[in-house]
């Protein structure tokens, strides 16, 4: 409950709600939002989850995209404004963003703000749509046998809407032995494989795009390095909604089980079993 | 509740636990334990965890430490066989990792072996390390002001104990301009901050420690690359759990939050106000 004439300042909460599957809020993440009088939410947030704040609670969106490198509607500084102002009325608020806080999600930015002010903050990290893209496709992004013990979390493209200032020659050598994740990157898709590939990585590197990873209207692409762009366009993909963008071995890796998993292959004999606990696997948020 | 003679094979989920925190899980995850009839379990899995398992289950340690690079106690091959033997019983199994299952964590290895044996297999991405000590040591991992777009996951030691094979005058050339994490990487830290010196990383490169990040035993050391090897002797750091080696722009970030947070440097005239919300900020899983 908010106090009139607070004495004391409202805590703030920057929550990382994860990629968009309600289920993978963290039970933090829940509490907070139950216990929250403020919340300010990115957009693409599911409805599922603001359900989880108290009907007397106020809700605002905040307005900007999940992963998206503009500010769209209202911008950063009348959020950091609206974290005061209801911090100063003695309210608990909960700044609630797309993923982690600290993944390309400006809590760095906020914490300041509030740390400036004196409002006592806290970090609840979320599932970053990497990890959560790469559970939900079965990619993992690090795997001995294909040689891959490192991974990179970069952004597809820089505020200018340009390529990001990174050391693209030590991307592409490396190519075949990690696993890079870019985030918004589909609108600069052509530029990144064209720059990787006058560096030098191989056009047979495998990639992959996930469109609103985790979310019931996720949809994926495997292609390599040298046929993505053209197969993007063939598909008319990323239409509906934030593409992510995996490269590296890994990124075959469902061809990769599927062949592991077909019997022709194998040379087993005994019958293929039918595939049990579908409602196990298949669980959605209990209401 | 297993089948005997079943003729259908259980499923198996690979679970992410998280850093240690047990309100760290998700919601998903805490669902799989609460349906699970046998939980194969890493090390280090904290007792609030593992009570979420129905007391008519059967919790299975398979003795390897979280982020540790060798097999303790029981293997990889012998994990593999106990998952498969008991989905044969039609049991609903779930392989509870440290972190995230594809991040360091076999969880690649684990799910080729469940599916060229036809096992319902799936993912539950977790709060990986790195991501739980930013936000409980509130060190953004990305940062527009810092200048670090890029973050890096890597391992700090190979198969062999020794450093493994990265590009390492990428990684210095770059040191200030974006954020590595090593895992595992305590055993060769002075290795880690040697090579990078050689290869012309700046010295001054704020660099920082995480022991049992997000437990209550959390620890932190805050130096630099130079000065790190000499201020872990110094603090005997490291003995008690699992390390994180966080090096980037950032690393320093709860000094300058302190520096921001100085009334003294503000010039501000009202009082500081009290922390408020204690409660709302400290919790913990609720039973």
């Amino acid at each position: 409950m908010c106090e009139s004439g607070a004495l004391r300042l409202g805590p703030v909460a920057l929550v990382g709600a994860g990629p968009g599957d309600p289920e993978l809020l963290t039970l933090r993440a829940v509490r907070r939002l139950e216990a929250a009088d403020v919340v300010l939410h990115d957009s693409l947030i599911p409805e599922e989850v603001l359900s989880l704040v108290p009907k007397t609670a106020k809700l605002i969106s905040v307005g900007k995209r999940c992963g998206d490198v503009k500010d769209r509607g209202i911008q950063q500084k009348e959020i950091h404004e609206l974290m005061l102002a209801n911090s100063r009325r003695g309210c608990r608020v909960v700044r609630l963003k797309c993923g982690d806080p600290f993944i390309f999600g400006r809590g760095g930015e906020e914490l300041e703000f509030l740390t400036a002010h004196q409002v006592p903050c806290e970090v609840v990290p979320g599932i970053t749509s990497a990890l959560g893209a790469a559970a939900s496709c079965q990619v993992p992004l690090t795997h001995r046998g294909f040689n891959t013990n490192h991974v990179h979390l970069c952004v597809g493209q820089s505020k200018a809407k340009t390529l990001p200032d990174m050391d693209w020659k030590e991307l592409a050598n490396r190519a075949m032995q990690q696993t890079a994740v870019f985030y918004m990157g589909l609108k600069l898709l052509n530029q990144i494989c064209a720059t990787l590939k006058e560096h030098g990585a191989p056009a047979d590197t495998p990639m992959m795009l996930v469109e609103s990873a985790t979310s019931p209207q996720q949809q994926s692409l495997h292609a390599t390095l040298g046929t993505m762009p053209e197969e993007v366009l063939k598909q008319d993909f990323g239409a509906g909604g934030p593409v992510l963008i995996i490269l590296g071995p890994t990124a075959c890796f469902p061809a990769h089980l599927e062949s592991l998993a077909s019997p022709s292959k194998k040379r087993r004999t005994e019958p293929s079993p039918a595939v049990a606990g579908a409602q196990f696997l298949g669980g959605e948020l209990a209401a």
